[in-house]
């Protein structure tokens, strides 16, 4: 254990490491070269074209000879704090500012328990000195000093520690409370404010019956027709292309290559770039590239053509499932919330997602299906978070030297080499855990893909919750007892419960230093590194070097990231947990808390502002899982300070904190009543009044040519965008006219809008389009189903058409 | 513990005492004095006025002298039989068949068993022998040698019992599956068959906000109108009529003494009788009694008509509570199920229950009190059932003789004696006991109240959840371990999760014996009692003897009775544990369990044919309650039998098991989410469906006059029914312009119907109104709350206005 020294020179260690990233990114961001790495936010919202500061100089264009901004190199802190909330909603997305609201949560929660911890119960735990007199016999910790170890058992100083829970509890219940209370507020004000999308018209229907002689459109058609005479409007079929998409896959690697030759043309026009046509260009006949390729992508262009034709055509590629748009707010939310069919497993009914959000593989799984994806997942999460020490250290095991001479015998005289063995010994090992945990994430993400999600949203949120557990379970439990997780749950499993929290409370005030070191590590150094970009800064100028030609290339290789919910929420609120946790019990751990939320917000605040693109929007329906870690984090901590008192033998005072989990759980049990209906529902009331404003200031609008093709599938969308940028456009249109059939009926049936904007709606999202190239593709195993058009293009649009 | 030999006298002493208790009623039920005892349910649905076999001769009236009938005292077994499910449907109502199917569900589940068990656990457990061979030196029971006990440790036979077991739970699940189905199915073509019903147009709406300068009924009107401009219709105000109520309990009270005399002057013409007017009638004035209670129930009628115009007028006393009614079935669906308002504690809407299944008193309670209420109610519950030996034992040492003589000195010389100290130990401990038990499902109801419930129905279903688990932590466990449920509390928290199913499981197949006693003792012979209803009996011969004087009295005093669901789903589902328990460990005791399910299916089958007379229908909702409670008597027979291999350290077999409780509960989910709505919301296609087909049928039909006053608070009905038998009907109506209004509006407002059946329909009601007095009240604090008439009634009404 770690004297307070030690905790020192450790803090001073990496708050210097801190401190040099912030220099070097204070030195990077303001070359004008590394623009479009710090500031991609505003090349996206279309408000910055070339970085601001570009001299006249060739020098000046990449490096900034302006040495006065030099010395302020802080000076993105006060810019940070300078917009307001309602303009980054504005600006980033409602999630991105409810995102921001778990820091200052967390400030508020812990920076008033810092100053009563400090004050109440530091001379209370120094005062009592077990360990101050013991010190020269037991190697203890100087921070134990600080803690409820010093207190000595059956001391009625423990009635202390119970009144700062108490009041800690009652605090951050408050706060909670009226965070959750402005979250849903802001919610329902945010969505009240928006302006007209076809989400708030639409619902999407899964598991449609089959009937036999009915086609799906004519069945759903039918069916919403009878049941919601009064709002039903249109809908929109889906489409089973994965055969179509791997088609895309292939046609986008062939333009690859046409790409390359064209540029290596281009580079040295002289020299005609020739390629074998045999197996990976090896052999075969030498021909001419460029003509090859666009031969191959003339007929590629035909095939696909074919077999989209036949996906649009053949009724048995069309799916259950369909978007049903209705003319009022009102009716789609009537709808999403009832049940329709007297089989509740037929015609299931749930408000639509916006349209960048939908995963559209998974529209497709039957309602039986998924009882048993969750099952299994949910034993699959279960093995993973207890039992994921076995697999690696069977990697581990075959990793080592032994495991390496045995399998391959022939390296025996290079493993030999001393410098080798110990680089092997020492890295292998500790290497398959690293690859293990960069991949957790992305391999949770596909285990909630599996278990049938059908909105990125909820995908990251599920992938978040699951990525919580591990760390709940490997993190603090594991650093709290050691020995892996497995082994945990087998001593949990013998043990009584009472005993539990008790050899649980037992060892947490002596992982204290171990805790902090870890935020400081983890938190403020993560945090640095994160404004700092280091991994999109090298991609951006690599990419730059080698593949930019025009300025459209140079946005392509932007990459501005985004929040990642998967990865940061869990982490956050494992912070949370530590913070309540230890505020009772070694309450010197909250200044680093303390500085960790801070440095935080700040550093979110300004790479919202400057860099993150959200993938989508979903009005913060994350928050519910935030409140509710936070109450778990509290019930916790409640019971591990019961078996620590116990342990302490502090008959006289424990049982007051009985009452403590039980008032917790009331509450959390108010507030999901209270709340959480908002960040599921739409409120009928909301609804009408909105329809009715709306209805009052365009009297005479055409809902069914706004919502015609909003939620088109989008390999139809990514086809008519290649097509429009050949030649080939009109052929196809008329190949085409599946499609096309119900926009033109629409707009022919309504020969007053089509002269107005919304007939445009079309042609604004074409244009938008080519451009989704460059959003980063979320991580996902085939992204071609996915259609990325930029958050900000899309609220043009938007704008455009209201 | 027992032998073979002992058990089979046991059984034999309890199938004689069965015996003799059907021969009393075979006796009893033929004779025509007791007809109105037996066959009430003829009685109230009008298709009998006198009994049957009446012979001229006036000992022929009251004895049956049919001596043939004497020997066919069994017959009421085949005529049990004879009426089909869908005329019990019609001729009892839905709750009642539904009920029935548990015990078939019972039968259909344990025959099979029970065969399967015989033929293979059974040779099984006997060959093994541990038992056999240590006959002599341990003192064990011949059921054990049938048991699993008999098998040695570490044995391969387990394998016999745990595929009896996988068997077991996989016929279970499939007839667990069927039965949920087909109830599911027979609700929604039930609720389809219906005839038009108040509670199909009306939606409960709780919570209305309070909006200064306007009255709850004009917020009410105006929300509405805004929010479902389409079906809206009308609705009616809830008003709080506490005092009102005491009011009419006050004058029923002095109506009982008017009678009394009225009844005493008849007797003896030439005497008046005379009472005294001061305290309790000891001192005061001498007056006639009939001509003084006549004055006040006069003056007092006319204080309640003060009071009731108060009431109605006074806006303070109208609740934030109203019955909103649409025009359609779909719009009040619709209602039902969505979320009106974004504050989600405001205009909380459901489903409105029967009007005579409303619960009144609760329509008032605020939405975060309910929170408390839940809170408090819990944790009483716990406490009751973990700890209701501490007042009990604390009441039995007060009522011991020790006790008593602190308390009363002065009885110590009749104490002494003998006979009377014997009586008193033996007898009072035992009696507290006894009184606790009797009144505990009362508690549980009244429980039930505080926690808000609105409906009859959940209440009665809340009260047999909790009855539920105590008989599951006392009688189940407790018979198990021994030791008080707190006792098992204190061990349950200290030993480890995997030692609990130890601890039981290997106790349970001692305790065999036990419950096949249990089953005999209160199963059989309990349900033998049921059909001979010794207290009805009793008490209506009381009552023919003191007080009946026309044959409207005879019918008031005649009490059918019904289902008492909090009392008979819990014991119900106490012997589906028992039996699913012991299916795989003492599989001798399913014979006493199939017995106890046939015979009690004969015995409900005929009481609910010709006997009892059910308050409210709430077509089938316990269902999912039985439906999970057998689940979870699967998951706990599956602990225990892992408990149990365990214990026998048939290490290779228990693993095995533990894929069964994950497969269970994953059936639970699954049928949760495919069956569970269809209890609880009413789908849009089946709404639309019926709206359709009656518009249809009738197209001319005003809604408004039937739903006008469905749900009109029952003390105003109470009181126009006391007015319509006096002669002062005409004023009051005048002084009642409040509730007349509405109704009198929309008569006058459709000329059409007023003239057509409809518009008998409040005097269908007000006729109907008296005879509810007879009704059996509902164990209730303040029964002038509730309004019961009879369901023939209602039935007719509903014929008669269709």
């Amino acid at each position: 254990m770690a004297t307070l020294q030690d905790i020192g020179v450790s803090a001073l260690i990496n708050l210097f490491g801190a401190f040099l990233f912030l220099i070097a990114f204070a030195v990077l961001r303001i070359q004008p070269i590394n623009d479009r790495v710090y500031f991609p936010k505003w090349y996206l919202s279309g408000d910055r074209n070339s970085p601001r500061r570009s001299d006249a100089t060739l020098v000046g264009k990449f490096v900034n000879l302006n040495y006065k901004t030099y010395f302020t190199f802080l000076n993105w802190m006060p810019q940070a704090m300078k917009m307001s909330e309602s303009e980054i909603i504005r600006h980033a997305g409602f999630d991105s500012a409810i995102f921001l609201r778990i820091y200052t949560l967390g400030l508020k929660i812990f920076v008033p328990a810092m100053v009563l911890a400090l004050v109440v119960l530091i001379p209370v735990n120094v005062s009592s000195g077990t360990l101050f007199f013991l010190k020269k016999e037991l190697v203890v910790s100087d921070i134990d000093k600080l803690s409820i170890s010093n207190v000595q058992p059956k001391s009625s100083k423990f009635f202390f520690h119970i009144a700062v829970e108490y009041l800690f509890t009652l605090w951050a219940c408050f706060m909670l409370y009226r965070e959750y209370n402005n979250v849903a507020l802001m919610r329902l004000q945010y969505l009240a404010s928006q302006r007209r999308r076809p989400e708030q018209f639409t619902v999407v229907v899964r598991n449609v019956p089959d009937m036999p002689g009915h086609s799906v459109p004519d069945t759903v058609d039918q069916f919403f027709k009878t049941n919601h005479p009064e709002h039903y409007l249109c809908h929109q079929a889906v489409y089973n292309a994965n055969k179509y998409a791997k088609l895309v896959k292939q046609r986008e690697r062939l333009q690859n290559w046409f790409d390359y030759y064209v540029l290596k043309h281009q580079r040295s026009p002289h020299k005609k770039p020739t390629c074998r046509t045999g197996f990976l260009g090896l052999w075969g006949n030498k021909v001419d590239s460029i003509e090859y390729y666009q031969q191959q992508i003339r007929e590629f262009d035909h095939t696909m053509s074919l077999e989209r034709q036949k996906v649009l055509k053949d009724s048995k590629l069309m799916l259950p499932v369909a978007f049903v748009s209705f003319d009022s707010r009102w009716g789609a939310s009537v709808c999403a919330q009832t049940q329709q069919s007297k089989n509740p497993t037929l015609w299931l009914t749930s408000s639509a997602p916006e349209p960048r959000d939908i995963y559209w593989q998974n529209l497709a799984i039957p309602f039986i299906s998924l009882t048993i994806r969750k099952l299994v997942i949910g034993v699959s999460v279960f093995a993973l978070v207890f039992f994921y020490m076995i697999p690696i250290a069977f990697v581990q095991s075959l990793a080592n030297l032994q495991g390496l001479d045995r399998v391959a015998p022939f390296l025996r005289p290079i493993t030999r080499l001393d410098f080798v063995k110990s680089f092997l010994q020492g890295f292998l090992p500790g290497l398959a855990l690293k690859i293990f945990l960069w991949i957790l994430p992305s391999v949770l993400l596909v285990m909630s893909k599996i278990e049938g999600y059908i909105a990125l949203s909820t995908l990251e949120r599920r992938a978040a919750a699951k990525y919580y557990y591990f760390m709940l379970v490997n993190v603090f439990l594991g650093s709290i007892i050691a020995g892996t997780a497995f082994e945990q749950l087998h001593s949990f499993l013998h043990q009584s419960p009472t005993q539990i929290p008790r050899t649980i409370g037992v060892s947490i005030p002596m992982k204290a230093t171990f805790f902090i070191t870890y935020i400081m590590v983890d938190g403020w150094a993560g945090i640095a590194g994160e404004i700092l970009r280091l991994k999109p800064l090298v991609i951006f100028h690599l990419k730059n070097m080698f593949l930019v030609k025009t300025e459209r290339d140079r946005e392509r290789a932007m990459d501005p990231g985004f929040v990642d919910f998967k990865e940061t929420l869990p982490s956050l609120q494992l912070y949370f947990l530590l913070g309540i946790v230890y505020a009772a019990i070694t309450p010197i751990l909250l200044p680093f808390i303390c500085v960790f939320f801070a440095f935080a917000y700040l550093v979110y605040r300004h790479q919202i502002i400057n860099v993150y693109n959200q993938q989508y929007e979903s009005c913060g329906a994350f928050w519910p899982h935030v409140h509710g870690r936070i109450i778990a984090s509290l019930l916790i901590s409640q019971l591990l300070l019961m078996g620590l008192m116990a342990s302490k033998e502090a008959a006289d005072s424990t049982p007051l904190l009985i009452i403590l989990p039980v008032l917790t759980l009331t509450f959390h049990k108010y507030c999901k009543h209270r709340f959480e209906p908002a960040f599921g529902k739409y409120p009928l009331e909301e609804a009408m009044a909105k329809d009715k404003l709306e209805k009052e200031t365009e009297p005479e609008l055409n809902m069914k040519a706004d919502l015609a093709d909003a939620y088109l599938h989008p390999i139809f969308r990514s086809f008519e965008e290649e097509l429009g940028e050949g030649e080939e456009e009109k052929r196809h249109r008329e190949e085409m006219p599946e499609v096309k059939v119900d926009k033109h009926e629409t707009l022919s049936s309504s020969p007053v809008t089509e002269l107005g904007t919304p007939s445009h709606h079309h042609q604004v999202y074409n244009s938008a389009s080519p451009s989704s190239h460059y959003a980063s593709a979320y991580e996902q195993s085939s992204s071609q189903y996915e259609y990325h058009y930029e958050a900000h293009r899309y609220e043009d649009h938007e704008y455009r058409y209201n």
